[in-house]
């Protein structure tokens, strides 16, 4: 019988690890909701291979440790392999797998929810009603409807929101620097950042963040923009020159801005800051603003991502159990 | 040159005002922003014809006082013509229009959005982001393209909430008296409120409030909801038992529920009770459940909709004054 070993296992990620479990009689799961490290290591014993997440280091004492085990299979339940020592990985022997897409719904959905939020001056209205306001003037919404929304990046995740946009009943314009052919033949495609910043109302980010994009959102592409345009960026912080945005904030260009993705994210979100010195003031500043919209890259987080990644990942290490060839096979190198 | 004067004009509105002035040069145009009384009833001497939107009443002194400078020709920016004394109109020879349908999308919008947003558990999310804890677990939120989404009434506004839940990719089925012969071949409807409560994950109603559905929603109709499902009530508050609605968000039997409209809105609605006495109970605590989305009755309060208020309003006027049909009147009687 085959056995696979789970690490760090959430309480929202056991269900599915349960349901997948009962549909795999054949294997024997089992699983804790420690972190791997070289000590933690050891309760894979007996293990043909694991299951892993973690922003922890996969580090050459913790592979070595597997590796010490007869542990060579390991399966990552979310997509980023940055943590892990490949060299090490390469020398051991590891084969590897991730899960790439997991729910672009998850992240489009929270992107358009906070789109229309801010247009509905939502924040600003909740506040009111909080304290026992219960006026409606002069906090007034803008519909989506109304809208011309540009798309940038028309990949897994911009190409929903488009769809989610649509059902509103909004314009919907987009570029990307590769034109997927069934939206070009529809028309959406306009043929520069430019045009698009001309036009569009709404301005939506769902690009990777590479060298030759970073702050591609800075004080001159803000100044492209229409008076009164709504930023989103649920994609990666460094596409976003945030001290850009502050003063388009302050100054009324930009009617709002939605942010799940902070250039300065790392070690500040996903931690609990309560009742400690908050660590960066500019984030504070924007988490506070009525016509900004701040989450701690959250999009993702999802029942059905987290289904997916946990189904996924037992998915990819049964197939190197078994010695098939995995559905996302991360390269070893 | 004809004139026409309005009512009670609000800074929002005054943009569409002079929007509607400059397209209709032939037309002499003044407002004030004060409501129609006996007394401010003079500021409108020598117009052919008023425009009002006021929660106050028409009395039979407001309309003697407007008839007596000659003024017989009032259209209403508003649906509601309760608060009109329909036998001192009639008597005194008025001529009445209102406005129906200024903007379903500003009211299936904002369904749209909360329910939404109760499914991602935002509200939870939002305050723990806004006192320092940017923790993402446990906040994990439901995606609209899981659930099955039960519209009940499928008239203006139902019908463009059902094409903003299908732009998510939820399944959306339905339920109306009378069936949309168009939905009706395309499968939507259920057969009964049973069915569809038997099935829905959201429940959104769009129905009038009529004697006979008085608290169609209530512990029986609860009852034969699913666990865990959402309700969404932005049409109007006698069709919801409020009492039921707390105890199964108590029970947990409700996952959320939105309310734009509450069974004792009137005289608590559109009014600032910061630093009094809140004056009522129920609603305070809903407002202040993390699972509980509750807005004033703002749904229809959009750009959008308040453009077509006021220019529609004033075309009716014009053709009351020019002698023609005016596109929505009301019947006198
Ligand atoms: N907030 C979250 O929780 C979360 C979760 C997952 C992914 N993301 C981010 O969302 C973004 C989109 O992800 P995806 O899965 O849709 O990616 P994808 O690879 O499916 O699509 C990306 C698209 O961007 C296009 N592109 C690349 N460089 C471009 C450029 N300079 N200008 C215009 N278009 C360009 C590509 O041609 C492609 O169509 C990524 O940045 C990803 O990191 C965020
Ligand atoms: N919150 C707000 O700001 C706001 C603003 C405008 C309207 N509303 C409310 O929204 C609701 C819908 O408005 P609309 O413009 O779509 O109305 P509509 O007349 O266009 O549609 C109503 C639909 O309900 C159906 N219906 C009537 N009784 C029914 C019953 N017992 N069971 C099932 N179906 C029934 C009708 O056949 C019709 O298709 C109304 O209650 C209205 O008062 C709220």
């Amino acid at each position: 019988m085959s056995k696979i070993f789970a690490f760090s296992i959430r309480k929202d990620e056991e269900p599915y690890l349960k349901e997948w479990a009962t549909a795999h009689p054949e294997v024997d799961v089992d699983y804790t909701d420690q972190l791997l490290t070289p000590e933690t290591a050891k309760l894979a014993r007996g293990a043909d291979g694991v299951v892993v997440y973690q922003q922890l280091d996969y580090t050459p004492e913790t592979l070595q440790a597997l590796a010490d085990l007869g542990i060579t299979k390991m399966s990552l339940r979310n997509v980023g392999v940055d943590n892990i020592d490949m060299d090490k990985a390469k020398e051991l022997g590891f084969e590897i797998t991730n899960v790439p897409v997991y729910s672009p719904n998850a992240i489009a959905e929270h992107a358009a929810i906070q789109t229309a939020r801010i247009l509905r001056q939502t924040k600003r209205l909740d506040a009111k009603i909080a304290h026992g306001d219960l006026r409606w003037a002069p906090t007034i919404g803008r519909e989506v409807r109304d809208q011309t929304v540009g798309v940038i990046g028309t990949g897994h995740i911009g190409r929903v929101y488009m769809q989610i946009m649509e059902g509103f009943g909004a314009k919907v314009i987009a570029y990307d620097v590769y034109k997927n052919p069934e939206l070009d033949k529809k028309g959406y495609y306009v043929d520069s950042l430019d045009e698009l910043y001309k036009q569009a109302d709404v301005i939506s980010l769902h690009v990777p963040a590479m060298d030759s994009n970073y702050h591609m959102i800075n004080d001159e592409t803000i100044a492209e923009m229409k008076d009164n345009a709504v930023l989103v960026n649920v994609s990666r912080g460094p596409l976003v020159d945030t001290a850009a945005v502050v003063r388009a904030l302050d100054s009324g260009k930009l009617f709002g801005f939605v942010m799940d993705t902070y250039e300065n994210e790392v070690g500040i979100f996903n931690e609990d800051w309560t009742g400690k010195d908050f660590p960066d003031k500019v984030l504070k500043d924007l988490i506070d603003r009525p016509n900004v919209l701040v989450t701690p890259h959250t999009a993702f987080y999802t029942t059905h991502a987290v289904r997916n990644m946990v189904v996924k990942a037992f998915d990819n290490n049964l197939a190197l159990v078994e010695g098939q060839t995995p559905e996302t096979p991360v390269e070893v190198k």
